[in-house]
């Protein structure tokens, strides 16, 4: 078990402390579960009630709030206190470290380069001329395709796939059950039969990456697709083929992004959303949960769509009436201005 | 192949018998498509036309429609019809017996308690200081990470993934491609670069839950994401860090739940559900499929939104009046008891 | 590198030649960053500016658009660009040739059929009685169940699962993580605990069907689930049991299609559409994205339901009236055609 004192975390978080300074921690709790020896973090105003009551040893908050904290609790005071939990909580996680070099069951292919402080499981299999950078960790049951080229300190977690021609940039953080490259979808119909049009670009992921599980990005058809530096992907997303993710842009699961689609840097959509192929969202656009976008978005702001449920026989009613919404306005809008020009320019 | 004398089924089922209770079945048929020889079972009122015409030899069914049943078919009679067909194919699921031991080329990791009467395939994968109970199976390819803990007569399908501190109780059943245990999806955002936060919990999943194909679970940040007891979930499902989802709760496909979020027991989610985080669904809520829960619902029934699908053009021109609802209402509104104050209350 | 003369392209798609015949080509490019030496195809009028400023030694078009493409670029004109496209890029595609016989690590059940020409990879494992056709290549990590049949020139891709009790045609190509023939979603509730209906059927795959990534096609209850000839199904779809996909129907990624629901010939579903189940769907259906079915469609044609997005504020104000469309309308229906008793049928 990890112990630290309080006064060694609050040197790693620059934070002030009030109260004993030599409290020994031993791990986080939430404010409503710590117990002694714990520390915990207080960041939204929702838990307020918990904060005036936690069992903790010492909690992370602002200023303002050590008034609501109690007094036999130390307190490390801080600007950004969920930055500073999530630094303190990495010094109690019990990762297994990294063991360098090539399990006996692992299979590797030709002219590879690995780096020899990388780690590589059982029963993973590399294909040809792939390049490992140091420190990454490819652990077992993972496929890395032909001419990938794999940064330094990257992590694939258990039952990866990275097809051939994939580039992932440095501390690339990959969850379990994600394909990297797999075909674009992308199929030219001719005498009543789709014909397969070959996928000849690769995948690129830049710095910081995260994609999660079970996530599916496809290889380009002609160039690459490519994640930007420090996006963060969720689980259950499905990213298609030429699609461009801008910098520190962050999706919720479950979001689904049509072929060649360009997303701008820092936007965040949440979970469930829907893009369109070939269209462009532009830097720092908000996407609520399940928003559904046909359209270009020029300009930054929040957008949505869908609709939060109700009780289901009010909804059968208010479906009835939207199932017939343009026959029931008609006779209204005599005397309003809505262009009707617009019916042309606005659902595409 | 297995066969069985109808009179035996019948005590399985605690069925009366009406008709040759010597007749032979030897497998299941639905009632259009059976033939000679199979059993069939009418429990949807939809194909009771199928029923006068089967060719089954024996039908499984409540004593009420025993009428509508062919003289010369014999029948099963009972109260709960596709309970006991349950039970009934469950004699003829020809599937292969359980091997206990350890296949030669599965790598096992060190202070591991493997029962004798588990079946470990090859290519398996398991970690240190892993148990594993009693006639509990890990088909060929799983992952199974360092401290897990499986209870007896689990079932981890092929290629199935388990990351460190995985729970399963008794009688688990994980389709293939699963991953349980994966990161939470928490970055904590600070200087313009999204900082992870280690997730520490880790995932429980009690007695004879069911986890389909290709369904996530993330782990908890600090506790646990619980799964209840004889909890069903479907394939490409996500569930969050921190979900709790209670006893015998059943989710069709593709359904999404974000974190922290509660779901009490016996609920019902229908395909494609959208649920935000950090709300509480209460016991018995039944959810229609593709409905989207932005906020807490407190009491139990049924639930829905969404928009089933109507021709092209006639959604486009309703969609344009959509987009313009609250305009074209404001003039309509005055003699209405609509309150306006609702508008910030309803759809956050 | 792959070189070829422009003429023997001309040739493979029956193509007239205008300008230089004997450019050498060793790539595809779009016409916006192609550059000499590649060939690029026209065939998307949004990107007529770039004909005309392509840099491509070569492109690929229709007659009528010869005159927008500069002088100094060869032209093959053909009647279908970009089916022309599709075949020449396989020219260009450096796939790894098939390498017959099966990998040392690999294990192989009792009583299977491996054609001598079959690629079996790296830590895959086939179960017992298993046919795998000519030339058919099984990529590391797959798992082949019992009593699978694989035809002629299939291809799985690394981590592709198939239950036992699978079928496939010949050229079906299953991209990596998808999982083929896990149960269907059964359970019978009874004495309030959910049993399992075991799901005796298996899967079949018909030839020249493509399965994406991650997808999920769960195992009939009784029958098959069947995927048609020349069907072709994007990424992280899930089909459940006893679907029926007729042939040359084509869905985009995130789709789900609920137990029982039989498609027809020639569909096309864009991405993330939701099937109810025990629906019909008839030949020649175009469903939009995110579209939603909830009854049969007995007439081809072009189908929608969703909505697409606006700024957050709009849409809040416009979801609140939906909430009371219902109550709204009432007072102003009065003399309208609206006929009350449509709210029964209609939104079932």
């Amino acid at each position: 078990m990890i112990k630290k004192k309080l006064a060694e975390l609050a040197v790693l978080v620059e934070a002030k402390i009030e109260g004993d300074a030599e409290v020994i921690i031993s791990g986080v709790g939430s404010l409503a579960s710590a117990h002694s020896g714990q520390i915990s973090f207080f960041d939204n105003l929702k838990y307020r009630s918990f904060l005036k009551t936690t069992q903790a040893s010492a909690v992370i908050l602002k200023e303002a709030y050590v008034k609501d904290c109690p007094v036999n609790v130390a307190k490390l005071i801080v600007t950004d206190s969920y930055y500073a939990y999530a630094k303190i909580a990495g010094v109690f996680e019990d990762l297994k470290p990294i063991v360098p070099g090539i399990q006996a069951t692992a299979v590797i292919g030709e002219g590879c380069h690995i780096d020899s402080t990388a780690s590589i499981g059982a029963h993973v299999v590399i294909g040809d001329g792939v390049t490992v950078g140091a420190r990454t960790c490819i652990d077992p049951g993972c496929y890395v395709g032909d001419r990938c080229v794999l940064g330094s300190d990257c992590h694939l977690w258990s039952n990866v796939t990275l097809y051939h021609q994939v580039t992932l940039g440095n501390r690339v953080m990959i969850q379990s059950g994600a394909v990297i490259g797999s075909d674009g979808f992308g199929f030219a119909f001719h005498a009543g039969v789709w014909h397969r049009v070959p996928q000849l670009g690769g995948v690129l992921i830049q710095d910081d990456a995260d994609i999660g599980a079970n996530t599916t990005i496809d290889r380009g058809a002609i160039e690459d697709t490519v994640i930007g530096q420090d996006v963060k992907l969720d689980n259950l997303i499905q990213i298609g083929h030429n699609v461009r993710v801008g910098d520190h842009t962050i999706m919720a699961g479950c979001t689904g992004i049509a072929g060649s689609t360009e997303l701008g840097k820092y936007c965040m959509l949440g979970g469930g959303c829907r893009l369109a192929g070939h269209i462009k969202i532009a830097d720092g656009v908000i996407l609520t949960g399940t928003a559904s976008v046909m359209k270009s978005i020029a300009e930054k702001g929040m957008y949505s769509s869908g609709m939060s449920c109700m009780k289901h026989s009010e909804w059968k009613r208010n479906m009835v009436r939207f199932r017939h919404l343009d026959q029931m306005m008609k006779p209204f809008l005599k005397n309003q201005n809505i262009n009707e020009k617009e019916k042309e320019d606005d659902t595409e």
